[in-house]
């Protein structure tokens, strides 16, 4: 097939020499510089032709990757009616992460941030039988967040191009078979585009469901932390778990709590220090870890009402509030204001113990109606100092599973490096990443709230089990963008570069533009696409400048050698430049 | 290249038997019986494969146009901030017509309709010299439009998928040379699709600029009326201006006008019924067209005022309310209420005459507030049978230019067919059409209002002058299926088929099957894209429908012959059927 040619006098392009003023990362920087991209509004941008064409062939990798996985195409609306997302409970749950909007008859919808409920209704619609499944559908289309604030660029917009594909089996194994092919298939892309990427277990958040991994790629730019270890284990953060430690002692050995004046200790610190000087540990010294802390947070519920909840967790650990919003999740999540303690008169601050142990809610702890909920690292048996719940007085020696108990388990204490892996692959290293692709076995949670249900080999009527899988196209083509780019301009990998070769014809030798045509010409002939800088007035030091801002990774410079033929071969990865016949410039682009 | 085949056991679709209930028009109709699309809501509508196949073709058919007449591809955000849309007083324009939401902080947002502001912006923000243009650069990108009445499927949807390209010049030559450009495109485009259009004059409307053609298809389900006359000219009706009538008289030589008791007549027949039997003309009837009607209409303006106007037009004609609407665009425009006619009881209904002429308002006419606006027939010296503005009376030989003036002309009386073509060509017929495209001289409206200009050759800034070209990509979808399709189902041109050819398996001949997979792979080998039935276990006759239904042009049955290697060739357009060799079918589809 032929190639095709662009002059650059006629592309609608314009680089910049400055960066934008609004560009936190280079990705953002280079795109608008070498005028890829344009903003249009906070997380909402244009796409001039450069920036479209790498976006063309970002979606022709993933085209062909669904395909061969077995995935059909299809494409929704991004106006969406309110009811389906109400049925699902979603339309609540997204809060002010979504645009929603009224009709002229003052009818209810919105900017669909994924479509997890439309495609059930549609397969609910054709399809009814087990013979129809498996099937995996997928669109690429634009997605709308309203996101709080909206950053970097494309790697956090409003607007933005997502590949979504969903999965329907009707058994277990068959969404186990689903979620891999398309799990492999992510794979496969981000190989292609090259594109580093590690593949982490994930919560699935608002989404629901079961088993879900993300794929991470590492940048310290990253708004995601990750942590694996070297035997294998990878997650979010927001989905480690903790490794329960074996507490193997004879609660009854162990010696009663005494509750002990610690005047002026609201804080682990101070508590510390009071323990030492007054109260001194047997074998060795007190550390935070001795202590159970007791936080206070404020969830704001989906229906509006607000419940006060207290966490105890070792007193070396803070809570993660990122943690903290999954595991409370569909629930709003923050720490419990002035205005909270002032309605709660019972919880001392600084001095909060557990609620069903001591102080003034033994045995009381249904008629508070808060719950107490522990961190997995205070099993049974392992004893504490902490608070009394009275002011300036603690607890030493409280055992869990003898002198109290909490209401649930929560995963809600930051993570630290060394950490044990839930595995037992061995301590975690904590890193950077960019959520690029997430795969989720959402199982029956919308087959149910949407009633899919097909008649199975029995004749009888089955729930159908989903998966979703989603990829960021605009933000994987700025994490490319990022993770290639050098200090002089954007750098593609060939796959996905606008152009495969960039032809500058330099200086204002005749000749020059005379053979630079030529060789044009030769590349289209050869099925090449060609960037030609034909600019006729420029000098060659803007154009090389260009060049390297743009980011064709094939560069042919034709210049000074004209007349005899020769051009300058330019790798713009490398760096290296050489002179050839201009025959063998054509053979080896070609 | 290889082509591609899908087997019908594994694609997402199901036909249907029943024709959906809310579907008005045989395409809709068709492309949900035949599982092409499927709606989401009100004039929103999901894809699904074979619909997608068909829409990213015609897709082709739009780019390749495009960039043949130099148009570079873009693409903007559909949800865009007020700000643009408020400098051209669009925002208020569109009125109800467009989608408007607020973000999390508040911000006015709306879904865009059309995008010439934001086009000019970019510009703007790129170029400064006459030395970057011209420049056309065109999307393809979903569109949304809040219609009082979505209708007939696709044909006019709330969301849906438009080509829109913007010209970019700094002279008018410029703009008509890149004018005639996308208008050359629009005629090879619509050529390639084989859909029959008519180019015909239109009114800018809402978009505001100077010359304006509109592509109609001729249908009956057309929601436009367009008059073309046999000399050449056509128009839409909305545009249409009346061939004005020359009045070779003396005025001063005609007699004087006189008031007359007419009871009992408020409407034009009972008027000339009265005026025959008491007033009897000298040279014959008086009919409808001796009188002078007098319509009230009430108009909302942009900043919310209603305004009472009154138009005086030949009595034999009716206010035509689409062209009403363009006349007074961007106010809104309907018939006065009982409530204008209470507040404004100088206006005698039943009995009104012109304004500046007789009964209370003579000489009074600035006085009252009241517009009155002529109809381009009513020229000075003609004479009418008009109402005195006082009850039951009426004037006869009340004549223009002498005893009554209007404030203005106004084009808003109903086209009949016979009229005579502005441009002398020739009486009119009317027809009806739907809108495929649209090309605009918008000239210097935008630029003006968000300061686009670049520097000319003298270093002179001047403002840009521009163009807007549309083509409503779903739009012709669904009239390509309307005016293709038959009483079997689809039936699709070649060029935007979903496959090339069709392969049925017949029977549950074991060798049919084997011989339709071979005859299948050598196609693809060929590089078609083929469709195959290869449902084991459905009859003939619902293949025959099926295919019949999916509109593939080109149909191959593999069955009863298929033992010694015979097949049938069946042409879905023609009906033709006939059995012939594999090798020959091969041949004949290759």
């Amino acid at each position: 097939m032929e190639g095709v040619s662009t002059r650059l006098s006629q592309l609608f392009v314009r680089t910049l020499r400055e960066d934008p003023s609004d560009a936190e990362v280079s990705s953002h920087r280079l795109l608008v510089r070498a005028g890829y991209i344009r903003r249009q509004a906070p997380g909402i941008f244009s796409w001039l032709p450069l920036g479209l064409k790498v976006r063309r062939k970002i979606e022709t990798v993933i085209r062909e990757e669904m395909a061969a996985a077995g995935a059909q195409e299809v494409l929704f609306p991004a106006l969406l009616p309110r009811e389906p997302y109400e049925a699902t409970g979603r339309w609540e749950e997204y809060g002010d992460g979504i645009f929603r909007l009224k009709d002229r008859k003052g009818a209810d919808y919105l900017l669909a941030p994924t479509h997890e409920e439309v495609f059930t209704l549609l397969v609910k619609d054709l399809y009814n039988s087990y013979k129809d499944l498996p099937l995996s559908i997928y669109q690429i289309q634009d997605k709308y967040r309203d996101e709080a604030r909206p950053r970097a660029g494309l790697l956090r917009g409003r607007e933005f191009s997502m590949k979504d594909a969903y999965s329907f089996d009707y058994t277990d194994a068959g969404l186990d078979a689903s979620y891999q092919a398309q799990r492999d298939a992510y794979e496969r892309i981000f190989t292609r585009l090259g594109l580093e990427y590690v593949i982490v277990q994930a919560d699935a958040g608002a989404m629901g469901g079961s088993r879900s991994e993300e794929f991470l790629h590492p940048t310290p730019i990253g708004e995601d932390t990750f942590v694996r270890s070297a035997g294998g284990y990878a997650a979010n953060v927001e989905a480690f778990t903790t490794l329960v430690p074996v507490r193997d002692v004879d609660i009854a050995t162990l010696p009663p709590a005494k509750v002990l004046p610690s005047p002026g200790t609201p804080t682990i610190q101070t508590l510390v220090d009071l323990a030492n000087a007054e109260y001194p540990k047997p074998d060795g010294a007190w550390t935070a870890a001795d202590t159970l802390k007791n936080v206070v947070l404020a969830l704001t519920h989906v229906d509006g009402t607000r419940e006060i909840v207290v966490v105890g967790l070792p007193g070396d650990r803070d809570v993660d509030m990122k943690r903290a919003e999954v595991a409370f999740a569909p629930a709003e999540v923050e720490a419990a204001t002035e205005a909270d303690f002032e309605k709660n008169p019972l919880i001392v601050k600084g001095y909060i113990g557990p609620w069903s142990a001591l102080g003034p809610f033994l045995g009381e702890e249904s008629a508070t109606g808060i719950r107490y909920l522990l961190d997995p690292r205070v099993v049974d048996g392992t004893d504490w100092i902490t608070g009394a719940n009275e002011d300036e007085k603690h607890v030493f020696g409280l055992v869990a599973g003898r002198d109290f108990f909490g209401d649930g388990w929560v995963e809600v204490a930051a993570v630290r490096a060394g950490d044990p892996a839930p595995d037992g692959s061995g301590p975690v290293e904590l890193a950077r990443g960019m959520e690029i692709g997430h795969v989720f076995q959402l199982g029956r949670k919308y087959a149910e709230a949407l009633d899919l249900k097909v008649l199975d080999e029995n004749g009888k009527l089955v729930t159908v089990t989903m998966g979703s899988y989603g990829i960021g196209v605009t933000r994987i083509l700025a994490a490319i963008a990022e993770t290639t780019a050098d200090d002089k301009g954007l750098l593609w990998p060939a796959e996905i570069a606008p152009f495969d070769v960039h032809v500058i014809a330099a200086g204002r030798d005749e000749a020059a533009f005379e053979l630079a045509e030529k060789l044009v010409a030769q590349l289209e002939a050869a099925g090449k696409d060609v960037l030609y800088d034909d600019r006729p007035k420029l000098g060659p030091g803007v154009k090389f400048n260009d060049a390297e801002l743009l980011g064709v990774p094939k560069i042919v410079i034709v210049g000074r050698g004209a007349a005899e033929g020769v051009v300058e071969l330019w790798d713009r990865r490398s760096g290296e430049r050489g002179d050839v016949p201009v025959a063998e410039a054509l053979s080896a682009l070609s």
